[in-house]
Order: C-alpha cells, then sequence, then structure tokens
C-alpha cells in the first residue's frame, strides 16, 4: 500500500502521535542499566542491551495505543557496533508488532551516494550476479535537502520502488532554524523545499490525496506550519518540537486536513521516560507504564483538535 | 595536536589529496567479490568482506604517497551490520598507518542528539557511572549545517575538546547544489554557512592560521572557490568534485594560500577503481597497484599549482 495511505489510516485507528525512540542513556531506566553494567561491565554491549531492552518494553506497553515509532539514529551509532545491533533489533521488534518505523537520519548525499543510502534503508541493494533485500527495511528516512533537487531523487525513487515514505526537513523546530531556512531570495528556504517536494513526489499521491514524500515542520513556528498547510495541500507533515521543545499543542490544529488527516506529531523524551516526572522514582521501575498513560494522553490531546 | 595543524603538516609531507574509500559494490575487484561470494553466498558478510579486503589493499599500496583518507559512510551503511564492521575495520586499519581518516557522514541534528552525533564519532560517551572513549573516534566528519548554528555547536564543541576536525557542507560539488545554497537575502546561503562557520571555529585556529572547523567546497563551481578563499582566510577547505564529476583541476590553485596550505583535495572512484580504465582488466588483478599509480599522478597535479 501507499505510504502516505498506510499513514493515513494509522491516523485513524491510533491517532497522529508518534514516539521518539531517542535513548538518553543518562534517562534509561537504572533498574535496567545498572543490571546490563553489572553483567557486562563499563561496555558498548552493557549499553546497547539496556537499550533494547527499554525499547522492547516500551514497544510492548504501546502497542495497543500507538501506530508509529520514530527511531532517533544518532544514539544507536553512539553506542558503536553493539548499538547498530540494538538499532536492528529495535526496527524487527516493532515492525512484528505492527509498528510503522520512521527512522530518523536525516540523510543527505548526491548521486550513487544518495542512492546507496536509498537503497539500504528502503528498498534493496544488487551486487554482480545477485540482490539482497535491504538489511535495514524501514517503513520511511528523514533526510536533509541542503544539496538541492539532485539530493533528493534518488531517494524519492527508491521509496517510490518500495512503497516506502521520506519526510524532508523543511522548517526545522529549533531555535536558529531561520538562520538558512529564512534566507529570502524571492521564496525562503524551507519554502523553496516545500516546493520542490511537492513537484518530486506528486506522482506518489495515495487515494488519501497525500503524497509519501513528506516534509518536517517544526511545531515550535505555528505560523510556519499554517501557512504550509494551506499552500501544500498534498504533503504530509512530521511534527517534531511537542514535548520537551515546549511547542504549543493547540496551534498544531492549523497541520491536519478537515478530515484530521495530514500531520503526524512526535513525542520523545516526554514520553518514553515519563517516569522521570516523579522525582521519586529513581530506580524507573513502571517506566514503561508510565509511558503508555502518557502517550495516551498525547493521543487524547491531539484527537480533541482533530475531530 | 589542533587538527588544522595536523592537516597542514600532512599537506607539506604527502600533498593536498585526500583519497575516497566509496567501495561501489559493482566496481570492487572482480576477483576478491567473487571468491568472498563463493565462500560466504551471497550474503551481507561477503559484501562486506570483499569491501574491507579492497580497502586494505588500497590503504597499504598508498600510505607512503598519500595522508589523508575519506571514508563514505553510504557504502558502509547499506550493508547493514556487516558493513559496519567494515568501517570499523577500515578505520583502524588506516589509523594504524597513520592516515588521518575523514568520516564523510554529512550528520546533522540539534542539541542532545547533535551532541550523541559528535561525541560517538569524535570524541567520549558519558553514561552513569562511567565513561567510554568513541567507537569510531575518526580524525573529522563532515556535517550538514541546514538547521543552523544550534546545529553545529554541539560538534564544534566536541571536536574542540577532543582536537578533532569538522568540515561543513557549504558549496555543494552537485548540479543542483544552487537551488537552496544561492538563495540570496542579502547573502547567499552558502555565504552565510561559510560566515557562521568562520565565527564558530574562531577559537579553535591553530599555528597554521586555519581553523580545525573547515567547510566543504566543490571542485566544480571555481568562482565560488576563489570567492570563499578570498574572503574566508582562516577556514580548511575539503574539496570534491575532482574526477568523476569532471571539476577543473587548474582552477583549484584559487583554493590554495599563497604557501601552498588551505585545501584537501577528494578523489574516490577515479583512483581507487582506476583499474576499471583498463577495459580488459576484468578481473580486477593489479587494482592497488593502478590506485597508486593515480594518487601520485593526482599528488604530482596537485603540487604543481600550490608550489
Amino acid at each position: 500500500m501507499n505510504f502516505a495511505d498506510r499513514i493515513s489510516r494509522c491516523i485513524q485507528e491510533f491517532g497522529p502521535l508518534v514516539v521518539g525512540l531517542d535513548p538518553h542513556i543518562e534517562y534509561l531506566p537504572r533498574f535496567i542499566l545498572e543490571q546490563e553494567l553489572k553483567e557486562k561491565g563499563k561496555t558498548w554491549e552493557a549499553l546497547a542491551r539496556a537499550v533494547t531492552l527499554t525499547n522492547q518494553k516500551i514497544l510492548d506497553a504501546l502497542h495497543d495505543a500507538v501506530g508509529m515509532i520514530k527511531i532517533q539514529m544518532a544514539f544507536y551509532e553512539m553506542l558503536g557496533i553493539p548499538g547498530m545491533l540494538a538499532l536492528k533489533s529495535t526496527i524487527e521488534y516493532a515492525q512484528n508488532l505492527g509498528y510503522i518505523v520512521i527512522l530518523d537520519g536525516k540523510r543527505n548525499d548526491i548521486s550513487s551516494t544518495a542512492l546507496a543510502y536509498a537503497q539500504g534503508y528502503l528498498s534493496s541493494v544488487s551486487f554482480p550476479g545477485g540482490q539482497l533485500e535491504s538489511f535495514w527495511k524501514v517503513d520511511a528516512l528523514t533526510i536533509n535537502p541542503y544539496l538541492g533537487e539532485d539530493g533528493l531523487i534518488p531517494f524519492i525513487g527508491e521509496a517510490d520502488k518500495a512503497d516506502r515514505g521520506i519526510f524532508v526537513l523543511c522548517r526545522t523546530s529549533n531555535k536558529s532554524a531561520p538562520t538558512l531556512q529564512d534566507v529570502d531570495g524571492p521564496d525562503k528556504v524551507y519554502i523553496k523545499v516545500a516546493k520542490m517536494v511537492e513537484t518530486l513526489g506528486e506522482k506518489m499521491i495515495g487515494e488519501s490525496g497525500f503524497s509519501s514524500i513528506g516534509i518536517v515542520v517544526g511545531a515550535t513556528y505555528p505560523d510556519d506550519l499554517k501557512y504550509l498547510r494551506t499552500n501544500f495541500p498534498s504533503l504530509l507533515f512530521l511534527i517534531p518540537g511537542v514535548g520537551t521543545q515546549k511547542g504549543d499543542i493547540k496551534s498544531l490544529a492549523n497541520a491536519f486536513r478537515d478530515d484530521g488527516l495530514g500531520a503526524i506529531i512526535n513525542v520523545s523524551r516526554n514520553v518514553i521516560f515519563a517516569y522521570r516526572e516523579d522525582l521519586n522514582n529513581v530506580s524507573g521501575e513502571g517506566f514503561e507504564k508510565k509511558a503508555r498513560e502518557k502517550a495516551v494522553y498525547y493521543q487524547e490531546r491531539f484527537w480533541e483538535f482533530i475531530r
């Protein structure tokens, strides 16, 4: 099925929340981390195993409440090969539970190199005498547009072939986002990005009316969000910036089409490490229950204004 | 030693060539690839092992002629965990032979996520009760500036702590580079990037007068190269686009300071797969000898105009 249609169905079934698996080591439940450090010593294996176990418990607890997860690659790459094994096992575990898995790698390059990323993460790898299906095989990948169209086309081509999705950074959620993204001549850079993505993704529009090539738009810039929704009706939005970055939830109503489709909203730390709100819970016991409660809370908040 | 000073010494000793280890599977020497596929079947392990062996032979052959290598991460990530093992072993093999290793990952993100990348690739990772030195520990990393200053600062901070380097994409070498990079209001985006990098890297200027935070500038835009050299005297340039992308070699003279320092020039496929120029060499035997000849050829060409 077309990726945008899968996302649309998922929003209708669960709501627009995308839980971010961003395993900051210092926030991992202590009882898990300490057990692993005790067993395996101060090693990458211990840290990566603690990440895997934490993720699995969260994925188990959330899977009747949340349909999509976003995995932030930095936290896995940081842990070396053991971290990459944790990444692989988290992707598989999530997909087996039916989650749509978005890999947040913000990859970018040109021509044959961009193609290598796209084939590696989304489709398949050919070699003299054979072909292997993508090792990582996620449902969607985030990419960075700084290199222009020919940095996007190889990704879009492979996503199209394999019925996968792409989210292109457009208006990011951080404070210094405007430095480059608002350079104006005559279109602002981020508007140019949206136009580029709209054009390149035209052939990938599904029954929902959305294209499988979407954009990343930060919750922290509500006016821009509104402008983009109004002017780019075929673009799916992946919205970071709620939670730790304190983007205003109410203004997110502007990100959705009248039928409540068109945007998915990422919350990471505020869900997966919700147990930390209780300062007395130093061991982290029951963290997955707290994560589930917080996920349900966000889905309910989001449903309110998209109904 | 300050990273920029290490680069400057390396240019003086060997010349400005940075050989790119971009192991396109279809160009790997057939005699190596076929042997591995025969032994290990059509597996990621076979492909990754062929990459590792090819890299090792090239690194052995080149190490008295070339001081720097650039590793394009896409081709390793594409091969899954076995590819990441090939990446690790290539980094170690190269560093043991004394090469400066630049990891071309074009990573980018904000705040704690950018920090995770920076610590993972350049410095060290802390966790409750301990610290581990970076698993990948390369000498420099390429990054993408689309997110603005706060996407750069965490990388620069860790590079500073660990005496490592950063190259920020500025003017890239590809055809559609101007789409975003030339948006003009009033500074073009890529000029804003250069100004940002200059300011942020001021405290990391070494005895050579160059900062350890450099920029990527494509050989395919010679006028921009000249403009950037003239106006940003403290920035080291990493220059792709020579070879396959056909950037003009003569105009690269404009990238250097009068003393022949200030730029390093990447050539990838045209060196490591030089054996393919001989259409009769289908097996790839002797590829490392051809790579060495081509590397020496480029160093000589480059020396001509920097003397």
